[in-house]
């Protein structure tokens, strides 16, 4: 287990032999403690899988793979079964480890860093795998939006995979990882990189900023909330009526949007003109109606005779009372890839948005944003993807195995 | 002053008025006190520029600037204030502020979080402002090395800026206003994104991986040892034999080279036949030649009837014994931009390498490795650049004043 040996220099030195040189190199008999950011550990195995409600990591990947030809569902099924085991034992608390013959050993001295590695279907796994008759309705293809330009290379795919870790070496290795235990059963389609804040680099844990400057996520749906579980997850009970085969019992609907930031046109706007298109002040996120960040909005207040948040805000046009209830839960990384070709940032928000339902989460609120928001003059989505991400995996199991074993 | 201020719902909050709102808003009167790595700290003024002899933090960006047609002395003189306040105003401890005009509020909540700027000149700097016979003899352009495949367009450049925190959101922001800053006086001319662990993933700080595994750094210079600045630093007195102006006393110059690691083709070799090519352990980096990690290397060491240390292993290669005592600082970044057009990690390193003297660091070291090096055959140098990087600014100075200015 090279991959747990910790680095030299610390406490618990002994003498020991490197293998094939015959000269005595020390060696650690155990890991030293981790105390840091290092110790963050989310279990792998539960009724839901890691990665969607926890809050999100400073580092995030996401990888997106069509399955080869000729992959059937045997292959599938091995397949998932190398990922979770690979998961499964990257995750583990303390020191983890890393399946034989995939470690690079590039996480070799971290703790899990709250790792969590989260896998979805796409449609096309479903036709490539003979499993048509378990594709779930709520999986239908997300309609045409009028202001989409998305790039097909980047959008969909038969499996998709999110990354998330506090450090960027375990999120790199762990994607790593995931690519090398593919093998022949799948090839990747499009890979992205996002991160969010570092814990511990603001006074408290707080609402994240986007790369717009902009608290956001603050209306969220809240595991304490009594209605959350609906909201996000499929009902235990896999109910046909949320359009979700008894296998996605437990699981969730992924919207995967790449969402680029046009921000040099955005700093050119005033804080007043920005605060005016979202609804909220910039500087803590308090609604223009009044209050402190997590302040009710009040959607009908009037100041001077004009409405406190205006009709074409992006917190109205997106609130849940604007679209018979809608609402997803919101997780998305920031990404960063440097200069576009435009020369302005290629910069914005690998947006991923969960709900036990898409057409009563992600559809109806994008249809009003598309053509309302005063937000979608700044915005490009250039990429998107639907997913059934099922629910999380037992002691043994593996991820999707009610599906393809079912 | 909004970017100071700190996020709803911490303790301290009075009621305030919004800005054109005319409804109540709460505002907080203080921000809280920091506590994690937010509170890192610095200091952009004193001998040497930051971002040299620190620690290499979570995030890096690196950027290269050309002046704009008609930029001249006194306009780069105007460019290189603007950015030395702005850096000043940004690296100040406890909660910083941002220079009116180019405050995002990306970074608005956080601390510090160990931010450095550090600014360097390349040779069209001179030409173009007319200072040429300012223009260091160290600053020669760099020998074509036989197996570089550099990218003009993403090598060298007028101005270099390297920026480093420990929170991502930290480092954009100071990207965003060095690009704001410089106005119509330069435009980016490449930008490149790069990252290390977060501080706390490891149970105690540790010389860093690279995207190989391997431990990275060992035999650095430290700053404990005697001939540490002599190798770094030009001294004080600007010694001519150094072949550098008295301007650059105090500074160093910084060899910049975007290297790609062939991380497929690496990853098919067998852990041994890895440390063989490095000369060191894996898990630990300890010498084949003995010992632990920090153990004098043994280039002599037999074992077996065969060099401990091979001969075309990159330590042995690389050593100042090879190379006539030619020793650099380097202090790089891993990237990863995803995936590459030919299906593999677009990933590596942005090695940055620190000396008074090209010709007694990098220049030799590269000579040898070029043609002798075992790990060659899994790298490939993608850019370059050479930039001599000023001492730092005292109190109301700005970086490269007693250039501009002298």
């Amino acid at each position: 287990m090279l991959g747990t040996a910790g680095a030299a220099g610390a406490a618990g030195l002994v003498a020991g032999g490197a293998a094939g040189s015959g000269i005595a190199v020390a060696a650690q008999d155990r890991p030293a403690p981790l105390t840091g950011i290092g110790t963050g550990h989310i279990p792998f195995e539960g009724a839901h899988q890691a990665g969607i409600v926890e809050p999100t990591q400073a580092r995030g990947h996401l990888v997106a793979f069509d399955l080869a030809a000729g992959a059937d569902r045997a292959a599938a099924a091995a397949l998932l079964r190398r990922w979770s085991d690979a998961v499964r034992a990257m995750t583990a608390a303390g020191h983890p480890s890393t399946p034989a013959g995939y470690d690079d050993q590039v996480a070799g001295d971290a703790g899990p860093s709250s790792l969590t590695v989260t896998f979805g279907f796409g449609r096309g796994f479903f036709t490539r795998t003979g499993l048509t008759a378990q594709l779930p309705a709520a999986l239908a293809p997300l309609p045409d939006f009028p202001s989409d330009a998305l790039d097909p290379r980047r959008s969909d795919g038969d499996l998709w995979v999110q990354i998330g870790a506090d450090d960027a070496l375990v999120a790199f290795h762990a994607l790593r990882v995931i690519q090398k235990a593919a093998r022949d059963a799948a090839g990747v389609r499009w890979q992205m990189n996002g991160f969010n804040r570092t814990p511990g680099a603001t006074p408290a844990p707080m609402t994240g900023r986007n790369l717009m400057g902009q608290i956001d996520g603050t209306n969220n749906p809240r595991p304490s909330q009594p209605d959350f579980a609906r909201k996000v997850f499929v009902p235990a009970s896999g109910a046909p009526s949320s359009g979700s085969p008894a296998w996605m019992a437990g699981g969730s609907y992924a919207v995967v949007r790449r969402i680029r930031m046009l921000l040099d046109s955005w700093d050119h706007l005033s804080v007043t003109a920005q605060e005016r298109v979202i609804g909220r002040r910039k500087s803590d996120g308090a609604p223009l109606s009044g209050g402190t960040e997590t302040t009710a909005v009040d959607l009908d207040a009037f100041v001077h005779g004009s409405l406190a948040i205006a009709g074409d805000a992006h917190i109205r046009v997106a609130a849940p009372a604007s679209n018979s209830g809608a609402t997803m839960l919101r997780r998305a990384f920031s990404y960063h890839d440097g200069i576009g070709e435009d020369g302005a940032p290629d910069a914005g928000l690998l947006f991923v948005a969960w709900q036990a339902d898409p057409m009563r989460g992600f559809v109806p609120v994008q249809r009003k944003l598309d053509g309302g928001d005063g937000l979608s003059r700044f915005l490009r989505h250039e990429a998107s993807g639907l997913f059934a991400v099922p629910g999380g995996a037992g002691p043994g199991e593996y991820v999707g195995q009610r599906l393809l074993e079912g």
